[in-house]
Order: structure tokens, then C-alpha cells, then sequence
């Protein structure tokens, strides 16, 4: 389990900062173990619960407004997620401990332990409402970590590739520029979230209750983010391809919002850039954690075998679906 | 900042076990940094906040009726602490995960993060008033961590102290014989906390508003308890003693339970023994701990400093206050 709180908030900086809203009094505030970019806290004041979030330097504070902008968005058009709170000045965004800072509302359920198909089939209905809800969302986000972050991420990893696994890193190279020739185009787009794996998904009663951490979020193709969940979501932890679940993701999404033709038959290719995604950040995180940080690494090699795995897919029936008729 | 969650409890697992109580339906369950012995989560449920607590290998199975029974002695006598919840068989204790787990009440408050002279006098009273209600607790749990445990400690770390400090090791043999030939005997005893650190003492506008983490309470002097905060409490990040924080200390202790002559003249040697032993078990665990832990190592050397403090203390004047007339 990954953790992280990076900053200490003394209590007079935190009743100064509380101050600002319309909360209450502090009743409880204590360090979560979750989420690995920033320092998420537990802040219960007299009206309830809630999260206050302190952005750690892996996020840029140029992007928060797109962030926050999204989940006030999303929350308004029906989608769950955290709500950014304003303070009696209107803002939301503000500044502790000389960090960024918001506080946003609480969300019930918890995210899934143990994936089951019905998770899935939920978690496909709920990307397709995501991107719908997205739609109209006026602001731009450049997806950082597409073709061009893979290729600087690539650079940066490649001379120390092979001690993590030999051949490791004439395989990233190769890939690498398959996908840089192939990638697709014409594609729909609009706007992902991104990173949109197990921990973010809170399900209450088997329903799904909410999505959490937009902090990856940004324009790119729709497709794309259904490509990462089939990797997040589809695979067992032996490293098997669960095509049934594959199969209810994906069918649930496309009652929602239908994927055309072209978007199934990019699916593979789109997959194996979602794997090479995981595996050159988590590769990148693991030459470059210090041995004794509180963060537990991820292991990249995880990620090479679902790449292995969509390099040789050859159709879309082996993600559980056919492709129409009349599809190349 | 220490922080641990060691069991993943998955969401199917807590369901059944929060169904065992009347507390209502699972809303959220979060990992919380707070806790090294432990895993703790924050678990709300329907009827509100609670801790949900699964003891990991460093709690002793046999010392938690101990630890339960006296939560729930205190509680019953004003002394605002976690009180374990009894599920609907009347049990307290169950099993999750193969571990002993107790859901305790949720405490309002926050450890101070920058220790006040009034936190000092408030701590004061309140470890006087846990004295007190602690006197007819009728079990008995003796302290793991006094000679005997120490003289362990030294043994198991002897070897290589050194190579944390040279002349470390020979400093803590001579320190640990003279408290063998100095300890006191006669003292008044009774139930001690053994680990009253500012993060273990919560505060809600400026009142003491509750104590946690009772898993080193046992019978031992009452007045090395008040040794232990003086350690935990009245120095300052730089190292010095700051003599009005422990004269309020020990003043506001005394208004409630009086230290006698006795008790007053053992202080420093107590004081030594407090810092002898903090000292061993942060030598213990920086000897031992994996550097990939996820278990912050607290710096030994704080307490070799805090033991050559004490060491050259000639009277309880230094820790500001006056024997009584007539005492030696």
C-alpha cells in the first residue's frame, strides 16, 4: 500500500486556515493514508467531515485551477466526486504551509479490495458518465504523460533500464517507437481522468458512490482512458487477463456512450501505450525513490507484462467483445 | 512523522466485521497515520466516527485485556480516552484479518505540533487525574520496558552501538549498573501510561480533551510516569531544558496528586531511567528496522542528550521547583 503525508500542519496554522470557511471550529484533523502525490488529511470540523489537501511538488500549481475547475464540473452535472469548498471569500484554492490548499467535501464508500466482474461492469458505466459529463468543460489540460512525457521519461530512464531487468531497455525503446509511428490521430477526445485505478473508485452497498484524485486529468483520447482500466481493473494479481470483466467494463461503457469502429480496433494499441505509460513512470519512480522514503515503489515490471499482453492481442475478441459489423 | 498501516482489510472482511456491532453500516474506512505498533483506520460508519484498530505483532495477544479493561476504567472515571465498543455479544476483542481488532469511540482533538507552556500544566493534571482513576484498576501487567527490559535491550544492542556513536556503548553499560544499584524500591506505585508523548495527548481549544495509545500502560512508580514527560515534553527542538515548562508541569501535577519528598528527590534519577530507556528502544529499532520500512526511525541520540541532562541535574530546582522544607 502506497502512503504518503509529506507535510506536518501545526494545529494554530490549521484553526487560522479553518477560519477562513464556513465550517465550524476543528473537532479532528489527522494524516490519510492515501494518495502518494500530496498530503491528504482527515479534517472533521463541527459540520462534518471532510478532506483538506495540501499539494505536494509533483503537482504544478499552474494545473490546479483546471483540477478543481473539473471536479466543480463534474459534481455539478451529476458525476460524484470531491467538491472543491470556497471560503466565505469565494475561493477554494489558498495557501498552508506555504503550500496550495484546498479543502473538499467527504466521500462516502471505499474502494475495492478485491475487484470483482460487478466492480467492473459499475466502474465502465461510471468512465462513460465521466466522459460525457466532461464534455462541455471549457478549460485545456495537455495529457503530460502522452507520447512526448513517455519519450523524456524514456530518455531518463533508459541508461539504468537493464538493472531492473535485462533487456528492459531496448524493449522500452522499441515500443516506444512503434506507438510514436502508430498512434492514433482521429480518435474522439475530451476529458480523462487518467489514472483512474482501483483506489480512486469508491463503491458503497456494490454500487459505485464516487471517483477521487483528478490530479492526472487532461484533454486526450476517450478511448485512451478506457485502455487504462482494462489494465488497472482486468487483470488478476497471477497477471491472467480476466476477459469477463474485461468484457462487462466494456459493454457497460458502451451503453453509456458508445465506442465507434475505429476506437474498439485501437483499443490494443491504445492499451500498450496505457501499459508503457505505468511502466516507464513506475520504472522512473523506482530508479529514483530513495531506499528509506516513506513511499512504497510500485513494481514497473507488473506493467511490462500487461504490455506483453496487448502486443499480442490480435482483435478486440480478446478483450471480450466483437467488432461490428462492417469494421475493419 | 511516524506513520504504519501494516493490514489491508478488504471491504467484504470490515462488512462482516462492523455487522457483528450496532453501530449501523460501513459509510468509509481510511488508513490513518497515526500509530507505529498498530494499524489504525478511521472508520465511520452510520451512527458516526470511530477507530477501528488491528494489533500487529508487537502487542502481546495476552496484554489486551489489560489494555481494554483499562480504557474502559477510566473512561467509566472521567478520564476522556478511547473506550472500546462491545459488539452485540458484549465483546470488545474479535478477530479481523488474523489479527485482535477492537473498534474504540473516536476522540475529538489534535496533538499539539508545538508544544505551549499551558500544554505542559494541562498535561500535568491530566497525567495526575490518570493516576488517580487508575488506582482501583484491578489487573496487573508489569512493565515490560523497566531493568529487566533494558538490561535486555542493552545486550541485544551492545555489539554495535558503537557504530551509531563511539563510546555509546560503554556510556549505556555504565548508565544501566548504576541504575540497577540506584533504582528506587519503595516508591508509590500504580497504573502508569509509560508513553504519555505529545502525540499520544489531544487538545480541542487550548483543554487537554483527551489521552490515546494506553499499549504500554502497566503497574510501575507512579512519579516515573511524570519522568517520562518530562523527557517527552519539556525540551526544546534545539535540545534545551525549558525549566518553566516542567515547573508548570510538575506544579499542576502536584495540585491534583502531591509528589512526596521522596518522589520529588528520585525525579532525576527517574528521569534518567526514562531517557535510558527511550533511548534503548530507539537504538533497538534504528539497529533493526529494514531501510525500505515504512516506519520513520526516531533518532536515538535525542535521548542520549536528554540522559546527560539529567545526569548533571543536582536538585529538582533545575526542573524548577523546591523540595518541601525538611526534605534531604
Amino acid at each position: 500500500m502506497a502512503m504518503a503525508v509529506y507535510t506536518e500542519v501545526s494545529d494554530d496554522d490549521l484553526r487560522s486556515f479553518v477560519a477562513q470557511y464556513d465550517l465550524g471550529a476543528v473537532v479532528s484533523c489527522k494524516g490519510i493514508a492515501e494518495g502518494v502525490e500530496n498530503s491528504n488529511y482527515l479534517l472533521v470540523t463541527e459540520t462534518g467531515p471532510f478532506i483538506l489537501t495540501l499539494y505536494e511538488k509533483r503537482v504544478d500549481p499552474a494545473d490546479l485551477p483546471f483540477f478543481l475547475g473539473l471536479m466543480e464540473h463534474l459534481s455539478a452535472r451529476g458525476v460524484t466526486c470531491p467538491l472543491p469548498v470556497r471560503g466565505r471569500d469565494g475561493e477554494a484554492l489558498r495557501s498552508l504551509c506555504g503550500r496550495p490548499a484546498v479543502i473538499v467535501t467527504f466521500l462516502a464508500g471505499m474502494w475495492p479490495r478485491r475487484i470483482q466482474p460487478e466492480h467492473c461492469a459499475a466502474l465502465g458505466e461510471g468512465l462513460a458518465r465521466l466522459h460525457l459529463a466532461g464534455a462541455d468543460f471549457p478549460l485545456r489540460r495537455a495529457n503530460a504523460l502522452s507520447l512526448d512525457g513517455w519519450r523524456t521519461l524514456h530518455d531518463a530512464t533508459h541508461g539504468r533500464a537493464d538493472a531492473v531487468k535485462p533487456g528492459l531497455a531496448a524493449a522500452l525503446t522499441a515500443e516506444l517507437a512503434e506507438l510514436e509511428r502508430r498512434w492514433p490521430a482521429d480518435l474522439p477526445c475530451g476529458v480523462i481522468h487518467a489514472d483512474l485505478f482501483p483506489d480512486n473508485v469508491f463503491f458503497r452497498d456494490g454500487a459505485l458512490s464516487g471517483l477521487i484524485d483528478f490530479y492526472f486529468a487532461c484533454n486526450d483520447i476517450l478511448a485512451y482512458d478506457v485502455a487504462v482500466c482494462l489494465n488497472a481493473w482486468c487483470f488478476e494479481a497471477d497477471g491472467s487477463f480476466n476477459v469477463t470483466k474485461a468484457r462487462l467494463m466494456l459493454a457497460s461503457y458502451m451503453k453509456v456512450r458508445p465506442l465507434s469502429a475505429a476506437e474498439l480496433e485501437a483499443l490494443p494499441l491504445l492499451a500498450r501505450g496505457s501499459a508503457l505509460r505505468f511502466l516507464l513512470t513506475r520504472l522512473y519512480d523506482w530508479l529514483n525513490t530513495p531506499a528509506g522514503a516513506l513511499v512504497k515503489r510500485k513494481d514497473p515490471l507488473e506493467y511490462l507484462h500487461k504490455l506483453r499482453f496487448h502486443q499480442q492481442v490480435r482483435g478486440i475478441g480478446e478483450y471480450g467483445l466483437t467488432l461490428p459489423a462492417g469494421a475493419a
